[in-house]
């Protein structure tokens, strides 16, 4: 389903963490960037209980925000540098309730385009020592050319 | 589109009111439930710089966690007092950034049933001293039934 | 939550009727063109044999088709002569089956943009002599400039 | 993503092959089921011209139709003899129009459940002799235990 993309700017990995850096949301919640690839980008996000719905599972909220965060970096990787980045719209199902000691999402483009790109983001939490998915979205992310990010 | 719902649980209110009153990451983001009606719910989040984005605005997670927990708990309203509420699904769409002091997510029920209700869920900010959409979503909530929310 | 629409092309009730006139599909399920306003489009289906389920109903797909029809037309008719229209993506719930004997699409622009634009499509059949609401969408609708429909 | 499922039901190839048969729509469009696996539906759709939109490819409702069909099937393959199926929901975004001379929808559970359960559906058409992706989507099936799906 993926093929390997060309970003179209070489410094792809430093805008994109300098823009994740410029969110103060993550900070916050605590979240951090791992891994930016050309069409991918990994966010995780330790457990601590104030990120936690009634059930002590972290909230649906927080996975969403990694989920939308990631998929909008994963598009954000391969568009030009004069571009800024905005999310037009998501869907996701929450298979499972935020498990475990650390949240893990993988976004990764579906379809790059000049304006629309289209990304599968999941979020997986752990689950007997084991990872398991705790949402899956498919996201619709939206290059603003000649605005800059910053 | 809307009728008038009966609530299942004469004590709604009050079980909504502390189902979130149990939910950290609320008290967390500064969010504050502000009405309850059957079928209905809206959930208040003030301004604060380190729920921001990139670009200063109440960044596009803590909307959906708001639209989140507001369509929950009106699909909640009406469950049964012997249910707990479980988000299946949402799909948003941001069509402006969180713009002004107050974000303030309304969810309403559109069709209700004894397994999967369904919500729409918005969040409006302000922008020129007018309220604005900034967010519409469609959530699906599953009630569980026999499992007390605590 | 609706305010009046400025169509930029005057023509823009023949253009979305010619636009749908030439959709072979519509033709062979039956589908009639209804009502055309400036961000609105309704749409009839009358119930045939060959478009039910296994059930009897009007199948899902048929009511996907005219949900997603009606809400390109609606975003369609508040765009500019040397546009074209694309369906970037919708979801949607199915809250009832196909009831009754004529399904009609109702679509609505929540939020017009000159390339992306937001738009509440809805379905409804008949139950008991009365319409009701047998799917709720929120549909992502693209114009993409220079590219005349036909 | 995907593990392997075992089925509830040793008979599920063939009742899911007599649901679909039992669909007018899916004569009326021409569409074939071509594969029955634990958990997963592949459906084919040879063009005709009277599928098209007004750009002459296969129209997006009626590649709706063929997601939607295979990821109710794909869940409905893992769901006990005395249970029918019902789709509560589903999102998709159109990445190609419906290019080529056949249509393959291909449906995977991701998370199956006794009540709930999400399956990933594609569409896939031809373009310079490779298959490509025009649809994804995700989608929420559900069973009713103790209904029949006759």
């Amino acid at each position: 389903m993926m093929g390997a993309f060309q970003p179209a700017n070489p410094e792809f990995e430093t805008r994109v963490r300098e823009s994740f850096a410029r969110q103060p949301f993550m900070a916050f919640i605590g979240a951090e960037i791992a891994v930016v690839e050309p069409g991918f980008c990994e966010i995780h996000l330790p457990y601590r209980p104030e990120l936690t719905q009634q059930h002590g599972f972290v909230h649906g909220g927080a996975l969403a925000t990694l989920a939308d965060n990631a998929a909008g970096y994963a598009a954000f990787s391969l568009m030009p540098a004069d571009a800024s980045v905005l999310t037009v719209e998501y869907k996701l199902n929450i298979i499972r309730p935020g498990l475990g000691d650390k949240m893990t999402a993988r976004a990764r483009v579906i379809k790059p385009g000049r304006t629309i790109t289209v990304v599968e983001s999941n979020v997986f939490g752990t689950k007997d020592g084991k990872e398991v998915m705790c949402v899956t979205s498919i996201q619709t992310i939206m290059a603003l050319h000649g605005r800059d990010d910053r």
